[in-house]
């Protein structure tokens, strides 16, 4: 295009229709938050739900290129914790699936089966991986020898398919899921615990880096993963007042091991089964992204993950437009110097229609720049959240913007913090817990009748106890029995 | 570990048995290439074959890196020519898959059924993708309304799935494939043909990264892909004499948006199906990167290619050590900030292992820094594929280092056009052709018969007639009528 031309009627901007972008004004509350959330992947180009497999959607480009850009805050906290990435084979045959019973039975139900190839039908079924384990550890046996090659530390990052019955939804439930997935082999109990505390760290620094803050969960015994010793969940809050699992984390202890026969020889010669430990996350870090971030503009990124930190709109006015985009250019120049992603975007539309655009598509921060602003030696900068224009003056501009950036991180954490820490309520009995919005802490006898009548009575699941040693004196929320135990309670995706 | 210990007992460089180390010493002729191959890739640890699925391996850590490098430099050319990446889902229903007969007729044989989902028989039979047409056409059709919406340039990097009869071997004939695939839809067939020189122009720069010379050959009808108008694909010859097809470009015409009415409104208001084309590649490319530079020492990588392209091993020596690696650090420091991948040795054995391990992983330049080099303010440097020591001064030291590299990699890739270009036998009768090593050249009346003969004869394989007019008289090699046509024929993979 020619890039002194007169700003025109908007050409390529897709329009949307009316009901899909009327949908994303809906207010966001717990009420509307499905609809909202269905139209805001529509309209910015995440995800096509149409494909003829239900629940196996389409990643269109700007949502795959979000999950990669996610899945690199994995890859670097996987590199500097000395991970290995591998990639195991989709397929795996009955025979290895059925050697550790419990995790049969967890995952029988949803399984997809391979029965034929060719016109041949295959001796042994195949399935496609649920999650690897048994993919991964019959080879784990053959990979380790001694003590020397322990701790192993591997990851991959692939699709795993489940055969889900319930309502699919898009990045939260899915037949097809992308999904990482790290397993580790330790000499004994001890190392495995080390390893956990090292997973609760690498979720830490990327819910910073998505801006989510969450609550980590012991889960109770009857919903601990099939295999696992015990499990953690990472449950995040969604503004409908569910609970989404970002991660979780097993200890398996030597349950797969056994199962398997990995076996090292010791220092002092013994043989010994491996302790194993899993780290597992997925597509929802997106569903959590935007249902967490996200208001009725459209997505709002976190600087960490957004392709575009930066988005420069020139302000064309008649007569100066060579000049304006050539102070456009030496700025985006300054900015990618000084390692800001930015973008100057040159298309021959509105600017206005630039702003819905970029909106819609969650760049962090916007910056105007046009005659006046040239005159002035100043540049005009809108952050996505607050929408509040702010003019800078050009010294310095990079250190500015990284500051705003910060900030701008800064604010999307706390707003979820917020939501998290204000909806955690305390009812005094059962009745004044209904349908209170967020989740429940709850004091709990121990007696596992109790956390049923909790469950049925106000549709809820138990989420879990805290990972963490808390000091509690309360009741039991159904008996009334003094107790020094609580749990979280919510509903959940 | 402690920066200045004195070198010791080699620890953890892992000891390979023996058969392995003296298959990988037989001498590289086409005899004892598939031998060589196996123990090179078990030796660096590419791959592992023992997975319980015939043709189904896994990935190891170093197989796995050197995929996604050259996935990344797809990539890069990816963005370079405005495609889009997206991903589709792995299942096909078999409603869909059946839509265009010659398609379903070329791969019917070789695909992998899932007709089950936990304990339900599935009501339509789904697929595991053997390439992604049937899965992506059906959104296609969706996606486009309009002229504005081509040319569509999508691309996806995914596994696919073959159920292979052949004997399998890794990276060359595997039964789950990494595979990369483009997928462009145009206005009219002249479009098309312009992406299929774009395509031409993006092998030509992937292959010179890679340093892979290839004959590109239109390949013969009965042997097109199914589906397509014309195919053409790019051949490879490996040092064994066999030629193994690094990608494949296809011209579908209408055939596929007619089977899957993918139409689009012309500017004057027609509706008209667009025209397509696809673009393949797999990790073969990985196959003729080990087959083609290795040596009997191990891998040898182009630097593009190569984790690092500098390995630095210090040369400690009793007292100095601590300077040793002082001066190291700063070498190692002032390389990365130009821009050289480079990797400073640190570990706790002897120089000569770290030798043979960087050799193995084939790391294009090894630089060693000891006392007497520090005194003569110098280094000694050791390409991978000369294996000859060179000093250089210290003064420029990443100018010199980048030439160096540039050098190598032009000899590798001169190496790999010397070995096609010199492979290529023009015989003058059948019998002349018998059993010659590398590419047969012959002119080709136009019968099929001919071509029969020259295949069943020979046991080779027709790799097609040249995609560019190229002026030839000569006669045909069975029948002797005189021709201005000719044709490849090789053994292939």
């Amino acid at each position: 295009m020619n890039k002194n031309s007169e700003p025109s009627e908007r050409t390529d901007v897709q329009k949307y229709p009316d009901e899909l972008t009327q949908k994303m004004k809906i207010t966001l509350d717990k009420n509307d938050f499905s609809a909202w959330y269905n139209a805001i992947i529509e309209l910015a180009g995440l995800s096509d739900k149409r494909y003829p497999i239900k629940g196996m959607n389409v990643w269109l480009p700007y949502g795959w290129k979000l999950m990669t850009n996610i899945d690199k805050l994995i890859r670097d906290e996987m590199t500097r914790t000395n991970h290995e990435e591998v990639c195991f084979p989709v397929l795996i045959p009955k025979t290895e699936f059925q050697k550790e019973a419990d995790h049969i039975k967890g995952f029988d139900a949803q399984v997809y089966w391979v029965t034929q190839g060719g016109e041949t039908e295959l001796d042994i079924p195949l399935l496609l991986r649920p999650t690897s384990e048994t993919a991964m550890y019959p080879m784990f046996a053959l990979w380790i020898r001694s003590h020397a090659d322990l701790p192993l530390k591997n990851y991959q990052i692939v699709n795993v398919f489940r055969y889900e019955t319930k309502q699919t939804r898009s990045f939260i439930r899915v037949r097809e899921l992308h999904f990482f997935e790290a397993h580790t082999c330790h000499t004994d109990f001890e190392d495995a615990e080390r390893q956990i505390q090292e997973d609760l760290e690498i979720m830490k620094n990327i819910s910073k880096k998505l801006c989510l803050a969450y609550l980590p969960n012991k889960r109770p015994d009857w919903d601990k993963f099939a295999g696992a010793v015990y499990s953690i969940g990472i449950d995040c809050l969604m503004p409908s007042g569910k609970c989404l699992q970002l991660a979780s984390i097993h200890q398996y202890k030597e349950n797969f091991s056994k199962a398997y026969n990995i076996v090292y020889e010791s220092e002092t010669g013994e043989h010994k089964h491996v302790h194993q430990t899993t780290y597992g996350m997925s597509e929802r870090l997106i569903g959590a992204v935007i249902g967490v971030h996200g208001d009725t503009k459209g997505l709002i990124l976190p600087p960490e993950l957004a392709p575009y930190q930066v988005v420069i709109v020139p302000i064309f006015s008649k007569g100066e437009n060579a000049k304006i985009l050539e102070e456009c250019h030496k700025l985006q120049d300054e900015l990618l110097a000084n390692g800001i992603r930015v973008h100057l975007d040159e298309r021959d539309i509105r600017p206005g229609n630039k702003y819905y655009d970029w909106e819609l598509k969650g760049m962090p921060i916007r910056l105007e720049l046009g005659p006046k602003d040239i005159k002035a030696k100043q540049v005009t900068v809108v952050p996505r959240d607050t929408g509040k224009r702010v003019q800078l003056r050009v010294d310095n501009l990079s250190e500015q913007l990284k500051q705003i950036l910060a900030e701008f991180a800064e604010r999307l954490y706390e707003k979820s913090k917020n939501l998290l820490e204000s909806s955690i309520n305390s009812p005094k009995t059962l009745d004044d817990a209904k349908d209170k919005f967020g989740i429940l802490k709850a004091g709990w006898c121990g007696d596992i009748g109790c956390i049923e009548q909790i469950e049925k009575y106000l549709d809820v699941s138990m989420l879990g106890t805290p990972i963490e040693n808390v000091k509690f004196k309360g009741e039991c929320l159904v008996c009334g029995k003094p107790t020094e135990i609580f749990g979280y309670f919510s509903k959940t995706y």
